[in-house]
């Protein structure tokens, strides 16, 4: 089930067709999502904020790496809405022009972070020198231009399949356990869903010993599942920080009073959005 | 006061002499530290637990950027003890060869994040343009050896000095609450301190609601100030977290059976290093 397919959309992403993002955004919005590929991720809010696209979708947390830093401030300070989320496991293939073996590959280009998630490949494979570039669809796109010096080129599969790329070695990464977390954001709220419902919000606590301890009480004197805590430096405050939360709750159930308590011990409460938990495609 | 002056240290930093790490090592170990520049946090770290330095001095976080990923997990992959913090205040200044004037400056490299951190210079002086280099010091080193194609470089005070560099322009940072804070690492532990201790943990709860609520109050019940906590990702758990926690006080105090308390409630803990708070040079 396409979580958002009912809304006709158009969606920003950071990266290439054939992106992470991409399958993310398929996830989401349904395999003919319309794409709108964007350089940075300030490209891809200031996107979505002009409204020159209903969404974009945005990468806030990996399994190995962890969070995408910036990404859930770029939301809060956009004033976005967080509507949906999403779970993509990062699958790597190495590829090349038809044709091409793996004996004669030479150079394998990649972003700087999927080349390091492939250590125990370049490792067997020591004839094969990694080249950095800014985008794991972008190397396999420029690649198969035919225009670059490097002879292969590792991403996914949906980007070898637009580009027309071979793939020589599917799933070359180290871990499996390799996810990554996307939210979908608009101008908009979504509405929250009866089931499975989570919500995102940012707060920061007032400057006392065991503030922190008191606010997470909150929920936790609920019953309510805390599924993610981060902390963030405040611009122009040193030392002190921002906590992003993940919690799973309804609005309108156990999640309403624990939000007014909450505000009462924070001197900042927003609410980034309420949501279905994501639970496979 | 340098918190480990009497101590005859060799000590690694990543990056060049007059990277603000050099800057860090000199609060805490003298003008005078013997000084090891390694490429990166991985050599380091590598410096380190093979006996080839004494201490290694390592940027943990930043008032602007946040965490620097990954430090804490290597402190911890390498059985290292934190024996003490420093904080470094930056301050970025214009450089060029003596005789330069700013109006003659076509090129200013630095790390892109210092060239991040003067948007507004560049804004107000267009016609100098930024170029990416992997180090600040470096940048100042290698515009001095004449050989480069950028006419400044943007970096400390320190490395001017240190490379014969003229300050055309200084502090144009944007921010003047940009602070990093660095940990001394060594393989043997320090000495807890009888006055102004902290401690730095990492642990993971016992995986059940509540959890980490319960963790906090080990600390919050007996008053104990936590000044930071962070999460990040389990390589092999996806969607499950470790905990890094600094905590005011000392094991001899209160902080010894609130420890008790924490290892009861969690899968995993351990203790970083007990070290005297940052007071200042």
């Amino acid at each position: 089930m396409n979580a958002l397919c009912r809304v006709p959309a158009s969606v920003a992403i950071q990266g290439e067709a054939g992106a992470f993002s991409h399958l993310a955004a398929q996830q989401l919005f349904g395999k003919k999502v319309e794409l709108a590929p964007k350089r940075s991720f300030d490209d891809l809010i200031d996107a979505v904020t002009a409204g020159k696209v209903s969404h974009a979708v945005i990468p806030v947390e990996n399994t190995l790496a962890g969070s995408v830093q910036g990404n859930l401030d770029r939301i809060l300070d956009a004033a976005l809405h967080v509507v949906a989320e999403t779970r993509v496991r990062i699958r790597l293939s190495l590829v090349a022009q038809p044709g091409r073996r793996l004996e004669e590959v030479r150079k394998a280009a990649s972003h700087p972070v999927a080349l390091q998630q492939c250590r125990g490949f370049f490792k067997a494979n020591p004839s094969i020198e990694p080249v950095a570039v800014y985008d794991t669809a972008g190397s396999i796109r420029d690649l198969m231009s035919g225009t670059v010096e490097y002879d292969a080129a590792i991403g996914s599969e949906l980007a070898a399949r637009i580009y027309g790329a071979r793939i020589i070695l599917p799933e070359i990464e180290d871990g499996r356990e390799n996810h990554t977390r996307f939210f979908a954001v608009s101008t908009s709220p979504g509405k929250a869903p009866k089931a499975r419902a989570k919500t995102s919000l940012a707060f920061v606590v007032i400057h006392e010993p065991g503030s922190l301890y008191r606010a997470l009480g909150a929920f936790a004197e609920r019953g309510l599942d805390l599924t993610k805590l981060e902390s963030r430096p405040i611009p122009g405050r040193p030392w002190e920080y921002r906590f992003f939360a993940d919690v799973r709750g309804n609005p309108e159930g156990e999640l309403g009073p624990a939000l007014e308590s909450l505000s009462e011990l924070c001197s900042e409460l927003r609410i980034l959005g309420h949501y279905r938990e994501w639970g496979g495609p």
